[in-house]
Formats: structure tokens, C-alpha cells, sequence
């Protein structure tokens, strides 16, 4: 029995299955079937050169072969896309198509009333993305050497800081250091070694309560700052991800506390890192070191996620995470977030091996700087 | 009678229309549900402190409200999604409800097999994004003197360049120029002024024969350079977008033809723009020009796109283009692409206006610098 084709429509700038299933990267719509053996890519006609150069797929057609402009003007657009596919598919002989959950609703009730059957599955690129080739983990590692040298702009810059006034100032120009002036040092760091970034956390205080706020202003001495760096290399696509909590001055007893408990949480979630512990089980560990230091509610994220062509991808690193497997690349980042106190996170990124793992991050852990 | 809901479930920094209605950026999936005049966002937990501060949706919940964990560990992950959302329209007393054209289509199962009408509808949010209030005019202009400042900075690089046996050499370290270090400097600029770029084109000779060719390599004298910088504004999320393409040396005849046509055919697109014409009549205005000139089959894209919190949205400047409306912030890039001569853009940013248009690109377009 063949299998069932699978059927994508996207782009592959934000949709890195599409990415990955065709090593092609555009940022507009374009088609990707496979059916039985075969791959066909669609494109339109002005991708066709860089298609042929770049992609992946020797069956490269164009949504012109399939008269698109007639059907626009004829049809108005979302009706030509349908129209298009759906002739396609009719091509291929295909009347039973798979698609991932994400795809379109609207395109799949069309095709529906073409009287094609559209069946929505677990992406099944997912799961082949999840574990890393040889190659895949190189990348991930150069990215990684990138984000590290980024950390280390960004401590030393806080390091050097002269605190006046409870206020950190640059120790270069002696204006105050604000989270956007480490996070612009970050960003020209990156940029340097070939990545790109978005969403650079530099949060301190209270500001770092709120795991995903990039943080502002000027930063203060006793305080906890996040910062959590997560670049893209630019041409090869691959990400890194990593998150150190530093202070400056004298920071309170409750924050030292606090620190030490996300770090037991890491130690104990990477101990039990290894090919067949599941997801839920790494998260479970670092759960129960809070559990244990009464910090329990404070901790109010997974611990971690898949890293590769997206920042966040299989597998879960939390309730229902799946099983490991040897070649996952996978974030291990407890936190503990007080509205009162300010945040804490500790992330490092490691490849899941058969009896435990690798860790990539080579970056110390010290609190007080 | 009151209007049917409108749900939309994706993250905030791929999907627009998610942070054009609630102002919240977020890289992890989140709903939107507008009912008569109730509007409500329902988040994960960990992102509630976030989203009180930075939304402008006043009735929050959280997906923790509708005990999200209880329904992963019992039914899975997906399962425990569209659990959720059915539990909310039911809270709402909503039986059918508007999505989005690409509202995911198992989500769209479930909620169906669960007694939800499901209807799929163009988004009224792009239309509402398509015409810009002042305040958005005034931050794409912020994106566009950042645009330019980084346009400046690499045209001055290849201007200063140093002609060795036909290769551009940078004049200070005398290396060769390559499209490589043109981009790094676009991007060093470009964040210096608070802005980020994905997809920076600098590319020269027959490598700018694709449009979307981000460009490799030591560039050379005689032939043609497009340089290509959409960036955004990190904080404010709007962009800017333009392009402009010069050569060193001695071009050929040829080339300078070709570009000739480019800059009538934008000349012509842009008297076209005003409100009321529409994006297909501009488009017809630029094919016209190529017709005339010969060119017409090496013009293989549309003439333009819409610009704001995306860098390709309503209306479109092509076949099937939109009627303009006054507040349309809009591009004129008409382009040609030969594999044998190489590549020509030119592009501008406009705002529509009741009689014309503001352009908001103001760097000169000489060819041969």
C-alpha cells in the first residue's frame, strides 16, 4: 500500500518544515507534495531560478505552468490558489491528501468541495527535525560559539560597569547602562559571527518577573538582570539558545536563595537528561527540587523545548513532553519569577545522547559578577 | 443583530493580525476572541503579567483559568488546545464563529466535531491594517530614515571601492567587497537605529537575476549591485522597505537600457497612485512601460505590496490589486532580470494620498556611482 501524500503550503521563513522538506528559503507561499516517492515543489515563476539553484527538489514547477494569472483574474486570488492546487493534486492522481494541522482552513474546506479528502496529521517532518544529524549539530554548535560570544559583550559590559547611585553607568562613556545599550552590544556581536537575532531578553528586576520581557532603562546594582540570548545563523538558518542571571553590588539574601534553587533544578533536570527519559521527567526533576525549596509557584514555564531551524520545536520539555532521543538538541532552563524580588533563569542547550548528554554551553554560572 | 465572533488562535511575531489586535507580542501561540463589543484574550500563564501590562485587551484569562494541564496529561496536547478554546466559546455562548482564511484546519475539525460552526473569512484585521492612522505613517517613516541611513552606508562603500583587475576592493582594508560585508554594514547601521533585518539583498552580476537572491561573493565592477533593506523598527514593529541598484566602472550599454526602462516604468506606476486607482491599475502602468520598451517578459514579479507591521500585506500592487485607499503605505518596485545581464530594481515607499502620493524615499536613483 502507498502511504497517503502529504501536502504543504507556506513559506519557509517562518514555516521551517516547509524549510526543511525542501532546503528552499522564500518568503512567500509556495507548494511542497509528496507522493509515494516522488517530491514536487511549486513555486512562482519568479522563484523558479533560485528554486532550481537552492532547492532540494528536482520537480520544480510553477504556479504559471498551472495558468495562476487566469485564474486570478477570473477567480479573484484565494480562489486561484485552490484552483491551482487543486488541479495539481488532480495531476498527481492524488484524491486523498495529508496535511499538517496548521494548514489553511479555508484552502482545505475549498478542496474539500472539490470533492478531494483532506486529513489533518501530526507533521511528520516534526518528528524528523527533532533529532539532529552529524551536520545539524555542527551548526547548532557554531551558533552556539556566536551566542556565547555575545554573553560575554553583554557580562562584561555589566562587569565593568561603576554603580552610582544604586544605577549602573558605562564604564566607557559613564552614561547609565540600560538594557537596550547591552542589548545593542549583543545584536553588533552576533552580527559579527554571522547570526541575526530577535527578541534578546536583557530584563532587570522586577522588569524580569515576566520571563519574556526584553526588558528597559537603565539597570540597577542588587538587582537580578536576565539575559537570554537566542541567535539564528543567517545563511545556514540553525539556532542557539542560552539564559545567565547576573547581579552587581550587594543583591538581597532572597535572591541568592533564589538563584540557588534554579541551579539545583538545573543540575537535578540535566541529570536525568538521556535517550529514553521523557520530556515530562526532565521537567518533573527540576518541579521537584521547587517542590522541595518551597519555590514551587514560582516557577510558572516548561523547562525547556527543542532547538534547531525554530527557537522552540520538538520535543516538550514539560507536562506531556514526549520521549528523548539521542540526537535531540533540547533547552534546559528553569526560573523562578517573584513580581516582588525580580527573575532568575539558567538555560543551556545540550544534544540528548544514549546515556545522558553533551552540554554546548561552556558559559560559568556565577551569580554575583 | 449582533455580528458573528471572530476567533484567531497563532503567535504574535509571525502573525500581524494577532498583534494589530491585541498589542501583545508573543512568540507562543495565544488566542483572540472579539464578540459584539467584548473583546478577550486568553494566554499561557507564564506571559499574564505581560499581558496585563502590554496588551490593550482589559479582559485577560489564561489557558491555566480553563485548567490546560488536567486536559494535557488526560488527552494530549492538541486534544487539550481545542478543549480549551470550546470550553471558552461555550463560557461565551458562542456557537458559530468567523476565523481567518489560515485558522488551522484540525483546530477547525475538533471545534466542528464539538457542534461549532466554523466559518473561514478574509481578515477583516488586514483591511483594517492596510489604511495607517498617523502615528503608523510617523513610525514607518522612523523605519525609513533608519532604511536609509543604511542604504547611504553601503552605496558609499561601493562608491568608495577600489577597481583591481575588475573586482571591488574595500578602500580601507583592501580586501576584496563582497556582498557579505555590504550586508554586515547595512546591519550594523540598521541597528545603531533601532531597527532589525531579515533577508538583506546585496547582489551583483548574474546573482541578481533572481529578485530574492540574497547575494554571495567579491562584487564587480561593470556590472549591476541591487540592494535590497526592509527593516523594522524593533520596539514600534513597523517597517520600511527599498531598493536601489548601482554599478561601478563601465556597464554596458545594455544594462544601462535596462535600467533606463526600470526608471520609466516607476515613474509611470507612481503617477498612477492615488486613491481610488488600484493596485492593478499601477501594476498595468509599469507592464505598459516594459511592453513598449520590449522588456515585458524579463518583469517576472509584481509591481508592489502593501508595507506596515508586515513587509508584504494588502493592498497588493499586481493583478487582482486592491482599490487603493488614502493612509495605504504602499511600494513602487518594478524590476528586470536577465540570466546573461544581470538584474535591475528600483523601489520606493509612498503613502497614498487623496490626489497622489507622499513618497517617503528620498536617496537619489544615479545608476553608475
Amino acid at each position: 500500500m502507498t502511504p497517503t501524500p502529504y501536502l504543504m503550503i507556506d513559506n519557509s521563513v517562518y514555516n521551517q518544515d516547509m524549510y526543511y522538506a525542501t532546503r528552499f528559503l522564500a518568503p512567500d507561499q509556495f507548494s511542497y507534495l509528496r507522493s509515494g516517492d516522488e517530491e514536487i515543489l511549486m513555486v512562482p515563476e519568479m522563484e523558479l531560478g533560485r528554486a532550481r539553484k537552492e532547492s532540494r527538489i528536482s520537480d520544480i514547477r510553477t504556479t504559471a505552468d498551472y495558468r495562476v494569472i487566469e485564474k486570478l483574474k477570473q477567480h479573484g486570488r484565494d480562489h486561484a490558489q485552490s484552483m491551482v492546487i487543486s488541479e495539481l493534486l488532480h495531476d498527481e492522481g492524488v484524491t486523498e491528501v495529508n496535511v499538517p494541522h496548521n494548514f489553511p482552513v479555508f484552502l482545505a474546506d475549498e478542496l474539500r468541495d472539490d470533492g478531494f479528502k483532506i486529513i489533518p496529521i501530526q507533521s511528520p517532518v516534526r518528528e524528523l527535525r527533532s533529532v539532529k544529524t552529524r551536520e545539524e549539530i555542527e551548526l547548532i554548535k557554531k551558533a552556539q560559539v556566536c551566542c556565547e560570544a555575545a554573553m560575554h559583550s553583554a557580562i562584561d559590559l555589566i562587569r565593568r560597569a561603576e554603580i552610582r547611585r544604586g544605577v549602573l553607568a558605562d564604564s566607557g562613556s559613564g552614561q547609565p547602562l540600560t538594557s537596550e545599550l547591552v542589548r545593542t552590544a549583543i545584536e553588533h556581536a552576533l552580527i559579527g559571527c554571522g547570526c541575526e537575532s530577535e527578541g534578546t531578553i536583557v530584563a532587570g528586576g522586577k522588569g524580569a518577573a515576566d520571563p519574556h520581557n526584553a526588558g528597559r532603562g537603565a539597570l540597577q546594582a542588587d538587582e537580578s538582570i536576565v539575559i537570554d540570548i537566542f541567535p539564528r545563523l543567517k545563511m545556514e538558518r540553525y539556532y542557539a539558545d542560552m539564559t545567565r542571571t547576573v547581579a552587581r553590588g550587594s543583591p538581597s539574601r532572597a535572591l541568592f536563595e533564589m538563584y540557588a534553587a534554579v541551579l539545583d533544578a538545573q543540575t537535578a533536570a540535566l541529570r536525568v537528561v538521556r535517550e529514553g527519559a521523557s520530556g515530562e521527567e526532565v521537567h518533573d526533576a527540576a518541579c521537584g527540587v521547587f517542590e522541595d525549596s518551597g519555590y514551587r509557584e514560582l516557577f510558572i514555564h516548561s523547562t525547556g523545548h527543542g532547538v534547531g531551524l525554530d527557537v522552540h520545536e520538538t520535543p516538550h520539555i514539560g507536562v506531556g513532553g514526549e520521549m528523548l532521543k539521542a540526537g535531540n538538541v533540547i533547552t534546559v532552563e528553569p526560573g523562578l519569577y517573584d513580581h516582588e524580588i525580580g527573575g532568575i533563569r539558567i538555560e543551556d542547550m545540550v544534544v540528548v545522547t544514549k546515556y545522558g548528554c553533551e552540554n554546548l554551553t561552556t558559559i560559568g554560572k556565577g551569580f554575583l559578577i
